[in-house]
C-alpha cells in the first residue's frame, strides 16, 4: 500500500529517517564514551525500542511502569524507570517487572526509598535506585548535593537497595559541578556515583559538554518534530514522523481546514504559535485546531490547496501525537513497509 | 471497590453529577421545544449515549465516522456527523452506515456534495445533508445565505440526497438572521429549512434565545470541566468527570508533582492559565506539565499535601482527557459502580 492510499488523518514513520536518527545519536554517543538509554515515550513501540538496541543503546528508559511492562514482555532486558514509584499496587508490579529484567528507579524523597525498600525485602531482591537530581529543570529531585547524599546514604543503608548514582532531566553542564559536590560528600562512605544519567533531545549534541555523564536518555531524537527544529536539534529532514490530513474545507480564500485537530496533532503549543509544519505549505499557519479540525492560514501561500488534497504535518511534539494513535505507518519511498501497533500507548499508571 | 484502591492516574465519573446533567439539559431544551441531540465526543462511551437517549435525545451527533460507527454498532439509530466526508473509502463507510442507522450529514462545499450524491447513488439510498454555515465560529461553513442558498439547491437537485436543513457550530442570535435570509432565498424553491441544528456547550442555557433552532448538539454538558466553569456554563459541582492523581514528589516547600501530566491531563489551555483544579486543594496552581508529571504551586494553599496523598483534578477539558485513557470508572458515593471502556477512543478517522 502507498502512502496515498492511507485514509487520513494518519500517523507516518519515515523507516530511513528513523534509523539514521538512530545511528546519528549512537554514532555521537559512542565517540564520547556516554552510554546511550534511548527513552521510548516518543514511540512506545517495542520494534523501535529493538532497533535502538541493535544499533548499539545498553537499555531503554521508560516513564510509567505500564510501559516499562511492555518493553519486558518484548524482550528488553534492561529498563531505567525514572519515576517515583509509589503505593502498594504499584510496588507489586515494580517487583514482578525485577524479577524478569535488569532494572533500575529513582528516588527523590526518603518515602519513596522506604517503599522500595520494604517491597524489595518482601520479594527477595535487590533494587538499583538512583537519586533523582533538581539542576535547574523544577520538577522532582533533591533540591542540594547535600540532599542528595543524605537519600544515597539512606537508599545504601535500605535492606535491599543498592545506590545505582545521580540522574536529572534536562541535562546541562550545572549536572556537573552538582554530581562533583555529591561525590565529594560521599567519599567517606565508601560510596561511588555509578551511573549519571542525563537526557534531553534539546541539547543531546552538547551532551559531551557535560563532563561526568556517564549515560543519555534522549526520547524525540528518533522521530523529530517541529520544536527540535525550532532549537535547532534536528533539521526538517530528520523528522520522520509525519501525520497525513486531508483538506475537507477552504470556506474562503485564505482559510483551509484539515481533518486533524487536537485529538490528531494534540494541543502542545509552540513557542512562536501554530500548531505544526505543513510540508507542502511552508508558509502557512495552523492557527488554531479544534477537537477533529485543523485550522489554517494560507494567506501568504501563493499556491493553495484544493479540498480533497492531502497535505504532511510535522506535528509540535510527537511524544504526545504517539499517544493519541493506536497505530503507525512504518514508510519507506512512499511505500507502506509495515504497521506498528502503538503498544505502550495510554499506559500511564 | 472504592475510589480509594484505585490506581492512579484514573478518571473516575461520578454517576450522580452524570445522570442529574443529563435530566437537567433535557429538561430545559424540553421547555423550549428544542430536541436535543448530544454529542458523543465527549464521552465516547456507548452506555452513556443510551443514557442521554433514554432521558429523551433523539439522536446524538459524532465528529468522525469511526465515532460514530461504533455508535451505530451499539443500536443507536438516530446519528448526525456534522462533517465533510471526502474519498472513495469513507463514503464507502459511510454508505454502510446509512444501511443500519438514520443518518444525516453535512457539506459546506459543492466537491462533498457531489461525493456524497455520487456514493448514494452507488450505493441506491437516499442521504439528509444539511448545510454547514460560518455564522461566526470560522471553521467550516459557507459565508453567507446566498452561499447557502445555492449549496441547499445544489443537494436538492442532486441524485440520491435531501436538502436536510442548516446546521452552524458554534450557535448565538447572529444564525437566526443567517436562517431567515436562507429561507427567504429558498421560498421560491420549494425547498423548505427542516432542521436548524446549533451547538456547543457554553451557550446551552441560552440556546432558546435562537429562536429558529430546532435542535441543540452539545458534548460537554454530561462531564463538565474547569472551562464550563469559568464562563459559568456549569458549576464545580456539577463536573462529573475527575481525574484521580497522586502527590509523587514535593522537592520544596510551595512544589508538589502529580502522576499526571499532558498525557492525562491533556495540554488544553485555560483563559487565565493552569492546567486544572485540585478539589482538595482549590487555591494550588497545576502551572506546568511535563508529559507525566503535574507541576503544583502549593505556595497559596495554607495546608499542603504529603507524598502519597491523593487528589482529584477537574481538567480544563474533558473531551480531549476522554481520548487519552482506554476507560472510566463511573462512581456513587465512592464506590466503583461500572467500568466503561472508552469504545470510540482515537477513532480520528
Amino acid at each position: 500500500m502507498r502512502i496515498d492510499e492511507l485514509d487520513t488523518p494518519a500517523v507516518i514513520i519515515d523507516l530511513d529517517m528513523l534509523e539514521a536518527n538512530i545511528v546519528r545519536l549512537q554514532t555521537y554517543l559512542d565517540e564520547h564514551h556516554i552510554a546511550n538509554r534511548p527513552h521510548i515515550k516518543t514511540h512506545k513501540i517495542p520494534a523501535i525500542a529493538h532497533k535502538q538496541l541493535q544499533a548499539g543503546a545498553i537499555g531503554v528508559t521508560c516513564q510509567k511502569l505500564g510501559e516499562a511492562e511492555v518493553m519486558a514482555q518484548a524482550g528488553v532486558g534492561d529498563i531505567f524507570l525514572p519515576y517515583n514509584i509509589i503505593g502498594a499496587s504499584k510496588l507489586e508490579r515494580l517487583m514482578e517487572l525485577a524479577r524478569t529484567t535488569h532494572l533500575s528507579v529513582t528516588a527523590d524523597s526518603p518515602q519513596v526509598v522506604r517503599g522500595l525498600s520494604s517491597a524489595s525485602q518482601q520479594a527477595g531482591l535487590t533494587l538499583d535506585v538512583l537519586v533523582e537530581c533538581d539542576t535547574g529543570g523544577q520538577r522532582c529531585g533533591v533540591q542540594s548535593p547535600a540532599s542528595a547524599a543524605d537519600l544515597a546514604r539512606l537508599i545504601a543503608s535500605a535492606p535491599n537497595l543498592r545506590f545505582g548514582g545521580l540522574m536529572t532531566y534536562p541535562s546541562d553542564p550545572r549536572f556537573d559541578d552538582f554530581v562533583r559536590a555529591t561525590r565529594d560528600l560521599l567519599a567517606g562512605d565508601d560510596l561511588r556515583v555509578e551511573r549519571v544519567s542525563g537526557g534531553g533531545t534539546p541539547r543531546v549534541w552538547q551532551a559531551h559538554q557535560t563532563r561526568e555523564l556517564t549515560e543519555y536518555r534522549a526520547g524525540e531524537y528518533v522521530y523529530g518534530n517541529r520544536r527540535q527544529v525550532q532549537v535547532g536539534s534536528m533539521r526538517v529532514e530528520d523528522c520522520a514522523m509525519q501525520v497525513i490530513c486531508t483538506v475537507v474545507s477552504r470556506p474562503t480564500a485564505e482559510r483551509g481546514i484539515l481533518d486533524g485537530g487536537s485529538k490528531t496533532l494534540t494541543s502542545d503549543p509552540f513557542p512562536d504559535g501554530g500548531h505544526g509544519l505543513i510540508l507542502e505549505y511552508p508558509e502557512a499557519n495552523i492557527y488554531a485546531l479544534s477537537e477533529e479540525h485543523g485550522h489554517v492560514d494560507f494567506a501568504k501561500s501563493a499556491h493553495r490547496p484544493e479540498i480533497g488534497e492531502r497535505v504532511t504535518v510535522i506535528p509540535n511534539h510527537c511524544c504526545t501525537v504517539t499517544n493519541l494513535f493506536d497505530e503507525v505507518y512504518g514508510v519507506r519511498e512512499g511505500e507502506v513497509e509495515v504497521v506498528w501497533p502503538i503498544e505502550a500507548r495510554g499506559l500511564v499508571r
